[in-house]
């Protein structure tokens, strides 16, 4: 730990950075997140005197999702969930952790970025990592060898956080997954008419979806002379070509990975290939890649998958991509990737869409990923049983973070709250009298509100509906009250009418029908 | 840890208490949660010649949701959703992880069942306990003063787990909470008329919601001679009144406690009263209680309450009980709690239901529990500021037990899916027609399902209709194609009906409207 002095020096350099990003009228995710630094740099030279400060924020990484974020949360997700209905999905659940065990194995070198619980005596357990190894556990252990199912939890990983690119520690992930034993490609196409319809729905702007196949990866780096021992490492140095340049990837590989120039060469021929069905039949008469079984197997699949997008009229947004790799270690046959176009309404600087490099692999425009992984399941059977399956799983809190940016752009203001009506009155020691009206909409299924106050000013009950979007006010007083009915207002016309009350009810679900 | 015979041994037993239950057809989950136990004995031994086996379990006192579950999970947080925002709460989300800070100091001695996460170098974590501290903490660190919110989440306890009972050490929380600064009891009054709506919608059978005061409890203390720092231990011994008799606590009050005979004597004269509005009076003019400035307090309140509850209707299920005391530290007014009178379709026997002995302070027939906390938010402020709240939580996985026994013993079928129809064919080669088609009909917004094989039997394909509930088949063959339309089949009635093809969007949203 870095002694009192220097923290000391580090907490004025950042309140400067704090200072000015206010001054410049920064995002407030970006202002949020500088402070968080703040405050942490606070937290480590604890209190003077010795005292303990405590410190006031959430975990590193985590943020806390206000009202206005949930309303949006909650748009987003009614399409996502709609979508995957629509295709006939269940859904299930799982513990937010598991036994530490259950997760070992499966992640390849980010296994370094699981939340392990503390042993508190009991089993050794760790936050889950992703949705996927859950959900194999889970046919695995209740011996499920059919399903179609979504899942939509938040997930774990001890990352660097990048907040204000939607980047955290703790994060939404919504997966939609087919496990069965089907006839080719039916499925996988179905995920990827997933993609497009839940894309175009949230109109996040023009997008693509890449497709590739880990056996045509492979055979690929066999043809081209990459020991079997080095296909993994180096279908990791091919997914970095989404935000590094060929030179720089070519000098991992040679470099870092110790692959001979003219293999590499090889490769950077292959993964410069984009196409669609036509791209795939070509190189199934490739002379050098039509040597590889598993090629074969990979652009013969490949061309079914299309033929099937085509049916489902999706072929517009397709592109079959040679550089497309994927970060997991357990996808077995078709990968793919969507990727937005264009940055929405309000674009990130360019070093900020590229990402920083050593980050997880998945480019910061992705918004969706998947493939099939044919083998995960088995890894949890006692007896090794396989269960094929392929999923997509969408990345929502990038669709968040774009949702969020539309809405404070637009002038249009987000409502937190559905309520229709808000029972009012001008005058003194009516309270008994709003709260039995009150009493009686909310019986009769009417979302309505009243202020808890003995006397609350008509101005101030006028002002709550405006501030929340409240559209109609019943306003009683003894004249109302004499005559058996209600003063109807119309927030935004400011148009009032008398209503009988036992018409109210009628009206009210009239004039805030849809 | 034991040594391998005893823990051979106890598999062994633990292996016939399986069988057994096995044997006598019990409940799934009384045999899971046996299984379990089997599994982590076996888990502790190891392999045979030290090889270590993976144990294909979920951790402790958790379980998977599957699709049932799910679709009950669903039904029953539609309910409850739709009464919060028909009281106009907007809903906010907070890590699944705190500070372990923030939890410090908040549960008494509860604070032993709270989970932390392993320091991996950064901040110390733990898992939420309840949803109260961090919306506390999250009305601090924002500077919010007003807001009515609902907040449905998992939280976690690392306590004894009955899974039978629906106790589980991953469990979802409901809380609804008001706060800001108002005139008295008209929050207080809502959050018990949102109480009394969600148990009667979810028609769990009777019910009684009993109320109290903090302040009524320490009057009644103070007036009966205990000492001031007895006040919370003494709470807590009150507290298990619904389940121990009042024998059993005045030994414990005395022996335990160190508490006089003659001062436990005049608690237990007060804590048997029950009544209503007219209790209250009556209190008022006790002439003991009445010496307390507190007690008055309170009772002056609880009148107040009631004034309201009757204006709300609701006044048919509360009582307001002078034995209610809750087990938390942080309620400083009123208190309540909700219990079903009758225990739903599959009553537990009675030892289940009372639940054993040294449990946390909520008694098994409890599906509601909540009250005021003016004091918490003011322990996360810097200068201490004071934000008033009261707040009621849902006790739903008590809920979804009931629910989830009802919906086995009733006929009726859960679905899973909402698949309107599935699109068929009875003859061969016609999968591309048939893709084709689905995909129509996702795209005109229609809950359509096809099966992944190229040439299904028609019987397999209406079979998986009976077997999940879709209610219609679109079919077609050679003659369908040729005719422009496809035969619509009703699956219950077997009806079948020519429908043109342009016509058959329209037909489909038809028969399906609700």
């Amino acid at each position: 730990m870095a002694d009192k002095a220097e923290i000391q020096e580090a907490i004025k350099t950042q309140g400067e950075v704090v200072r000015k990003l206010k001054a410049e009228k920064a995002s407030k995710e970006q202002i949020d997140e500088e402070v968080a630094k703040l405050l942490e740099l606070k937290a480590q030279l604890g209190g003077d005197d010795g005292k303990h400060v405590f410190v006031l924020k959430t975990a590193k990484g985590t943020r806390d999702y206000n009202p206005k974020q949930m309303a949006i949360r909650e748009k987003v997700f009614n399409t996502i969930i709609s979508c995957f209905k629509r295709h006939g999905a269940e859904t299930i659940d799982t513990p937010v952790f598991e036994l530490k065990e259950t997760l070992t194995g499966k992640y390849g070198e980010d296994s370094k970025l699981i939340y392990d619980l503390k042993d508190q005596g009991g089993e050794l357990l760790s936050l889950r990592y992703d949705l996927t190894v859950p959900f194999a556990r889970y046919l695995a252990m209740n011996k499920i060898t059919n399903i179609k199912r979504y899942h939509i939890a938040k997930v774990y990983r001890r990352d660097n956080p990048a907040m204000t690119r939607g980047r955290y520690r703790e994060f939404y992930q919504c997966d939609f997954d087919i496990a069965g034993q089907y006839d080719p490609m039916i499925p996988d196409a179905e995920c990827l008419k997933i993609v497009h319809e839940i894309l175009n729905e949230l109109e996040l702007g023009d997008f693509r979806i890449k497709v590739n196949d880990r056996r045509i990866l492979d055979g690929m780096f066999a043809v081209c002379g990459v020991p079997d021992e080095k296909f993994r490492t180096i279908c990791s140095t091919v997914d970095k070509l989404d935000k590094m340049s060929w030179e720089d990837v070519k000098n991992e590989m040679v470099n870092e990975k110790g692959l001979a120039p003219e293999v590499a060469d090889q490769i950077g021929e292959y993964v410069s290939m984009q196409g669609g069905m036509d791209l795939a039949e070509k190189l199934l008469q490739d002379p050098k890649l039509s040597q590889s079984k598993q090629a074969c197997a990979g652009l013969t699949d490949m061309k079914q998958l299309f033929s099937y997008l085509q049916l489902f009229r999706v072929t517009d947004k397709v592109v079959f991509d040679l550089s497309l790799a994927r970060g997991l270690d357990y996808y077995t046959g078709v990968i793919y990737e969507a990727v937005l176009t264009q940055s929405g309404p309000a674009p990130a600087p360019p070093q900020q869409q590229n990402g920083a490099a050593g980050e997880e692999g998945v480019s910061v425009g992705s918004v969706a990923g998947g493939g099939r992984y044919d083998g995960l399941v088995g890894m949890f059977d006692p007896k090794g049983r396989k269960v094929p399956c392929v999923g997509v799983s969408i990345g929502i809190e990038r669709v968040f973070s774009i949702m969020e940016q539309k809405a404070e752009a637009s002038a249009e203001k987000v409502r937190t709250t559905e309520t229709q009506v808000m029972v009012a009155s001008a005058q003194k020691n009516l309270l008994e009298e709003r709260l039995k009206l009150t009493a009686e909409l909310w019986d009769a299924g009417i979302k309505a509100e009243v202020m808890y106050k003995k006397n609350p000013k008509l101005l101030s009950q006028l002002q709550h509906c405006e501030d929340t979007g409240i559209p109609l006010v019943a306003i009683i007083g003894e004249q109302e009250l004499k005559d058996g009915v209600v003063k109807l207002r119309t927030v935004a016309s400011r148009e009032e009418m008398d209503v009988l009350r036992a018409e109210l009810v009628e009206e009210i679900k009239k004039r805030t029908l849809q």
